[in-house]
């Protein structure tokens, strides 16, 4: 060790680097008559989907944090990732405090500014996601391994905050392995995740919009009577009384070439208050090909697929990348008396990458709703997106 | 065209700098018992006008952005301007995409950072101003001209998110012109813009505060029963049902040695349902002189006047900028069964430049108010500014 | 002076410094059954205390600014530190304008990112802490004097914003000198402080949480009915009809070696409406000792302790700073009819510097309320907390 004089009032801590990205959303709807009975007359409409700002950087050699806001949420600017980090510590791994996605989900893992499609795969509508807690985590980059083991209380409101005698806690843990790669960089990756929750208000409940969300929040001035403001959902389960949920997770992912997929199967089982267990799944299954010969890196670190960057940049000199991709999610919220509805989506996906942080995104959704109180029905979505990030 | 192995990882994108300004004001308001009742019984208050945040860089050489929230005004963080610009494209000059100022009105389009006065003249509030949209726009510095086309959505909500499938859309373009200058930066500026809009909720709504404006937002607990808190608009269309309005600018401005002026003209022509055409007009005139010899700029990119810098820094050594300035407004609501009122303010105001980023700016308004319903009233008004931007 | 033009366009200026952190604090709370008649069953739980973002910088060689939002308060983005200051006035000193921690009270003025418990003590009640409006101070460093003057409007809402022709304004003046010192930074200082406030809303009102705080603000489906979302007020005098209150602040602190301990005294008197006068008053008293042998610098300028920095960073070479901490506080709001109670707290405190800009703070506090209306009772509570400042 060296002496602390010798690294007294080292100029570079803390260091601040200021960090963003807005996607700026528009889409339109074309409903069958009997899905617009069943969720209403959706709205043609832009929005930003998320428009965030955050600063990041290290206190010390061994001490990160994050400070992260999305001002693009209905209601306050509401907390993402505020976390301070301890790493490398001498038993626990990477130790992260504060209010993080939890380590359960291949899709809600994926950065939101690296998604394949606009929105994410059916199958998120299960997942924790962001509650204030503590995680342990590390990756063996070299042996294509990580693993994540987190608490945290439940159900953490938008701001970070969680109160609740009456149970109110979570954990979550996940662990990745490589089980096959090339030396360009082409992997095939599997993974597995299990999570607990007592949710403090005794309730869970799980819905899903079609994988689009746009919503107006103006108040009555701005949207007449009988109109959703936003995309509702099209699938829900409605309040079930529990204090215990169980969720079962199993993943794929491969990139190879210009070639890239993943899936993803979550299952979720409910303990409910003085009636039986009731279980829930989802799925999700998508493939993407880069047109221009880009690569779609895979994130050692965090055990996820990363960011396409173009071999060009559009301009005088080039036209960026360009990619297509395809995806089928399902969403079953039916069972024994809970009838939440199954939606199934298809989606065809065009991406435009200008540079390494401005894309276009172009999807054509197809949702196919069976509702147990509506009947069958259908709705085509066309979505574009506008994203960049800094 | 280099090849872009010779630009890889280029450290210098994405840039990101930090900026931001805030605008304190306080207020004293002097109203005749005529006013008291047509408007209410203002309250003397100081406030946060403005106060702001914005990351803005580029992430590639053609590639700009700009995410800039306020939190002084009411609800939550508003979003300002949050947009990514593709510049210098083949043959549509500057492409920017996301929420900004839409190009009608010369005052709307001046930074408020550089205003002459404390608020922009009455004629602003028939301005789309800023809306989720797309534009391309472009400047020929030398020849002196500026060129924009805009098309959005509207009525955008603070947030930036608008629905509808019963219209909702809107277009705004603007040309500009240098008619003469002089070797020392004189100008004279012409410019005209036109806007068609058709709101999504079928309604369009005209009205103004008499050029001051401070909120009160604590609720109950602050402002006692019957006391306005804030300052109510003096003139008020009400809600006109219409799918299409018209609006129609013509500008002029000046610049030479010490002495600056502009002036602006709207009209407002509106299509209602099942009722006639009915029109309604704003006019602003103003000139300012600066005592200690600087020069107000022209941006011959906007096409707007610029920012007032000092010769020398308030301090030990100067005294800054000093600059007195005059404005006339009228804005008259009223036509056919519409009987929003006619409001005419006179101000006078002076100015004091400490250094390019902090200035104190002093107003005394006279608003006339001509009301169909209450008659003719008065209001004298005494307010102040602290402004620093960085 | 030197000619302006050798300092033009000079590049430092405008500079912007990005700024911010938060706090995440959990708590456990243990409550005999008269206290929980007397305020509620407080729950368990887990909250962002404060999280903020700030710019702060220069925009000229005397003019300099902060622009800071907390992110973590119920309600909107609240307005913290939004000021602009000139230094070194010929007359006035350093002259700050905006929102800003007004004259009164050592542990109001303290940094909350210093503080050496979780809370503040309890005479922080009374103080009018941020208010809009403008100060002129200075400190004369060698003497170890600080003196500041200063006018604000009253109460000012969260956002910035005050309104009101019936009174609304406040004044606040503090004074403090170093009455002894060592060669190795130990100092004895005091202080003393007045404020006199006409509020605009003629009220006041005191009320104080057992020295420690979190929230719930999801809402309804998120807290239980009948369940306080948030730590109530165990005292509280509910709302006085004034228009003239006075705040006397005496206060003491000392730091020498590994020893520090303050104490501050405050009295309110409240000259009600078609009443008596009546008083209330506040103490607190702490002294915490650095295990691992730092010493608590004095703060100069601000006339305040200031921060612990560790010898050696926790990490491979080292375990960062411990202090061990003690309190007693005691707020009595009861006089006259009014029966606000009496809350004593004693609070036992760990602090564990992992290095410059984090830590984790462990509170045990005992809070003994008597209340008029309901009794004697008890609560313990455990805290914990993560900092992280840049």
């Amino acid at each position: 060790c060296l002496p602390q004089s010798s690294l007294a009032s080292p100029s570079q801590y803390p260091s601040v680097k200021v960090t963003g990205f807005f996607q700026a959303d528009a889409g339109w709807f074309h409903q069958d008559a009997a899905n617009i009975v069943a969720v209403g007359d959706i709205q043609d409409g832009a929005d930003f989907r998320r428009a965030r700002l955050a600063a990041t950087g290290d206190v010390a050699e061994n001490v990160g944090y994050n400070v992260e806001f999305d001002f693009g949420f209905p209601g306050r600017p509401s907390f993402m990732d505020v976390w301070l980090e301890v790493r490398d510590t001498a038993w626990l791994g990477d130790v992260k405090i504060g209010h993080f996605r939890h380590p359960i989900g291949l899709g809600g893992l994926t950065s939101v500014k690296e998604l394949t499609f606009i929105e994410r795969g059916l199958p998120f509508a299960f997942l924790p996601f962001r509650q204030i807690g503590a995680m342990t985590s590390g990756a063996d980059e070299e042996a294509g391994r990580t693993w994540a083991l987190s608490g945290f209380r439940f159900p953490t409101d938008a701001f970070g905050g969680q109160i609740g005698d009456n149970g109110g806690y979570g954990l979550a843990t996940r662990v990745t392995q490589v089980i096959a790669e090339d030396s360009n960089g082409g992997v095939v990756h599997i993974g597995g995740a299990y999570s607990l929750i007592d949710p403090s208000n005794d309730a869970v409940r799980y819905r899903s919009q079609p994988e689009f969300f746009i919503a107006e929040t103006g108040g009555a001035a701005f949207v007449p009577a009988g109109i959703p403001s936003s995309v509702p959902p099209f699938v829900d389960t409605g309040v079930i009384a529990t204090n215990k949920s169980h969720l079962f997770a199993a993943e794929l992912a491969t990139t190879s070439g210009s070639f890239h997929a993943q899936s993803e199967f979550i299952h979720a089982m409910v303990n409910r208050f003085g009636g039986s267990t009731v279980g829930f799944s989802g799925v999700s299954a998508q493939a993407g090909y880069i047109l221009t010969g880009e690569h779609r890196p895979y994130n050692r670190k965090a055990g996820v697929l990363g960011r396409v960057v173009p071999n060009s940049n559009f301009g005088k000199c080039g036209y960026g990348a360009w990619e297509i991709a395809g995806r089928w999610s399902m969403l079953d919220l039916n069972d024994a008396d809970i009838r939440g509805g199954r939606l199934n989506t298809s989606t065809l996906g065009l991406n435009w990458y200008l540079n390494k942080h401005a894309k276009f995104q172009f999807n054509y959704i197809h949702a196919f709703l069976d509702s147990p109180v509506n009947g069958d029905s259908d709705a085509n979505i066309f979505a574009m997106r506008a994203q960049v990030d800094f």
